[in-house]
């Protein structure tokens, strides 16, 4: 009977073996780096209550949250009257769980939960899926991974520090150095807004200004004029955003046209901090015109993007002051990164970075003509599994040529064919799958050989 | 402001530092073993298409099910009479999707959607959460891990051996031998149900025979009964299922009530195929009784127990006839196995068995009395790193003693003190966290001493 294909929700996605293999791969690094800087993972439940992701993300992020129906009779306690009422006003009786937004407010929630149980600083890392119902497109899914590492309870600028090496370091782990790391300091950002004459606006301001990549200076400029900006301020600030020079020379010219300020200090003593630790190359940009849009931020941010494939920030973060103030536990400051792991996997992709063989089930398949010879097989895969070869015996009877093809789609390099000749003979037929050469070997020669490869 | 603490849904948890870790400790053996035996990863969506999950695991599978609302103006396809209808009939309405339930029916819905890109047979293993709205009880969770591995579109049992096998090995590899593999075949159940004359009602049969363990053999004998089996016949089949003998001795007996079939013949080969493997100290124990509850095994059937730890099965798995029937393709054979990440958390942590310092964040510490000694440190953690030692230093300005809790709470082993007659000597305090021990040393001695450590 014909039915109909099954089908996945859209915006979501079914990884097959090559996928979830480079996933892996990626998912593998960022978890030995977050370790090796000294971070302890948690997890979090995929549910939440409502009343803990509410209200978090803003009215549009509150329409974007997937709400799970209650259990059972959900209709029982409404009335005609609530149906009535619409959409909205009945969602309160019938449903009480939604999934995770993001990592932040469930990390924020376990704090709160937990303050009691947990050590400061806490460095945590997490890494698991979340979902929102934006509406599909390109790059842009229903369910994704976030890969977060915060430092919570530490005023410390040695830990955005610490995340800048953090970065540097999963980067080069991953073989990719078209990579820049653009930070900035939110309080730049402030007396840059109150420099222009937008004292009180400084949020507004920032907003606007993190447009400048998608929507240029000119119209940048026109919003920011339209909030009430001084015209001869706003263009010295432009021509400081589009100055090229290094760091610290930056620092100066910001200096020069506002002074000193808490932002600059904290960049200076980031800068010494770095520099003290002697790590080279590292490549960081001081971009006085990155913003982030988040507005919870207030000390420095980090932006990573890719320098040669179109994409967005790979990797983003920044110091906040107060994680947990919605949930009543207040002066828990922090700051963390995020990496984002579809858009990593993307660029390594592009720029061909995943190695090869990731999805090699085996080294080598053993093949066989028919069940004296499966038989036989069984025997030889043992004696290179003890040897330490991952080695597969192909299960059922079948062609040879089956069993070739088998092994080409698993990416298993060699196979060993044994025929009833030799098993008489004691030595096999080895086929380098790659360039087709085949030669026999006893099972000995057969073991050197692939232990050298390994 | 108090506000009132937040919590998570019941059912759910959250998993701090050790608990993750011990988790991923599981989860990473269970991996590498899969991949070993020629297994690869794929991963599906938390939410499939309620079409999909509906159906597929009888009307209180259904039940449980978590349904997600669908995104905005969810009421506006109903009516008032759809309300007063209720529950059950609006549910169609108003919820398109579901969090998986299982990874079985993910995985037949991705077989089915992937079939002409797949090649058979195909080895694949999936490690993912799965939510059931299950009323919350000791050891039952609305959200767990299933670690599953199956092998489709391959008839051999040779694929059963290799389960087999594969079980064992990340037993050993958990260090955990109190375990037994029970084994039995679902035809010589259906050949005992058609002996006591329950010929049609296989299936209650082994349903009943499953509630062994639970009910004790004198209430399964009632039920049989009941359900009309010839008594004097089976009292024959519980003498048999109470024999103590080895598993070769045990299917002799099973041949002299019953006689040779599908069963026997196919257990007979299953158990040759181990033997030629080689491999020693298999915990096998062919067990008449065994069951398993799920109704679409047509084979081979296994159930882990722990001997030593009251919990129930700690993996289990079979052969099944007809994986994607469901969704319209027919004749996908296969042989899957389960391991249970939650029961098997519950053994380890009984037995003692996680390796200690998981949580371990760092190899040492660097303590520090003010500014100057901690930027002496980060030149000191530079040198530790270099050398490959997992080194952090405490970020903040804090007394001495809370920088040792801060080691002591993170496992970290050993605490490196800075202070200005250290900066001066360049000898520095070096302490055993775990015997209190501490002596003056280089920082040369210290890489040394540590570097012996690891």
């Amino acid at each position: 009977m014909a039915t109909s294909k099954p089908s996945i929700p859209k915006g979501t996605r079914d990884f097959g073996p090559l996928q979830s293999a480079r996933r892996s791969y990626i998912i593998e690094i960022i978890k030995k780096n977050f370790g090796k800087y000294g971070f302890n993972q948690i997890e979090t439940p995929a549910m939440e209550q409502l009343s803990v992701l509410t209200g978090k993300y803003g009215d549009e992020g509150d329409q974007l949250l997937f709400k799970i129906l209650n259990s059972g009779d959900y209709l029982k306690k409404t009335s005609v009257e609530d149906y009535t009422k619409g959409s909205p006003h009945m969602l309160n009786q019938i449903s009480e769980k939604g999934l995770r937004y993001d990592l932040t407010v469930p990390f924020a929630r376990f704090v709160v939960q937990n303050q009691h149980d947990i050590t400061f600083p806490f460095k945590r890392f997490q890494i698991q899926p979340v979902w929102r119902a934006d509406r599909p497109q390109k790059g842009r899914y229903r369910e994704f991974y976030q890969c977060d590492a915060d430092i919570v309870g530490s005023d410390s600028l040695w830990n955005e520090a610490e995340l800048t090496l953090l970065i540097h370091d999963v980067y080069r782990e991953l073989k990719y150095d078209g990579f820049v790391l653009k930070i900035n300091h939110r309080e730049l950002l402030n007396e840059l807004a109150r420099y222009v004459g937008l004292a009180g606006q400084e949020m507004p301001f920032c907003i606007t200004i993190d447009k400048l990549d998608k929507i240029g200076s000119d119209k940048v400029q026109d919003e920011l004029l339209a909030l009430g900006a001084n015209d001869t301020k706003l263009r010295s600030v432009i021509d400081l955003f589009e100055q090229s020079a290094d760091n610290t020379t930056k620092i100066e010219l910001f200096k020069k046209l506002i002074g000193e300020n808490k932002g600059t200090t904290e960049l200076l003593a980031y800068f010494d901090y770095l520099t003290r630790t002697g790590t080279k190359n590292l490549k960081i940009d001081l971009d006085l015109s990155l913003a982030r849009g988040l507005t919870y931020y207030t000390g420095i941010i980090f932006e990573v993007k890719a320098t040669d494939v179109q994409i967005g920030s790979i990797t983003g973060g920044g110091r906040y002051d107060n994680l947990t103030g919605v949930f009543g536990l207040e002066g828990i400051s922090g700051v963390g990164i995020s990496f984002g792991l579809d858009r990593i996997y993307d660029v390594l992709e592009e720029k061909n970075l995943f190695p090869e063989s990731l999805t090699k089930s085996a080294d080598v398949l053993i093949a066989h003509f028919d069940q004296e010879c499966f038989l036989h097989g069984i025997g030889l895969l043992n004696q290179l599994r003890s040897a330490g070869i991952r080695a597969e015996i192909f299960p059922d009877a079948a062609k040879i040529k089956k069993q070739f093809n088998y092994a080409d789609k698993n990416a298993i390099p060699y196979v060993l064919v044994v025929g009833t000749e030799e098993i008489d003979k004691k030595e096999y037929t080895f086929k380098n799958m790659r360039d087709g050469n085949q030669e026999m070997l006893s099972i000995e020669s057969v073991v050197a050989r692939l232990e050298s490869k390994i």
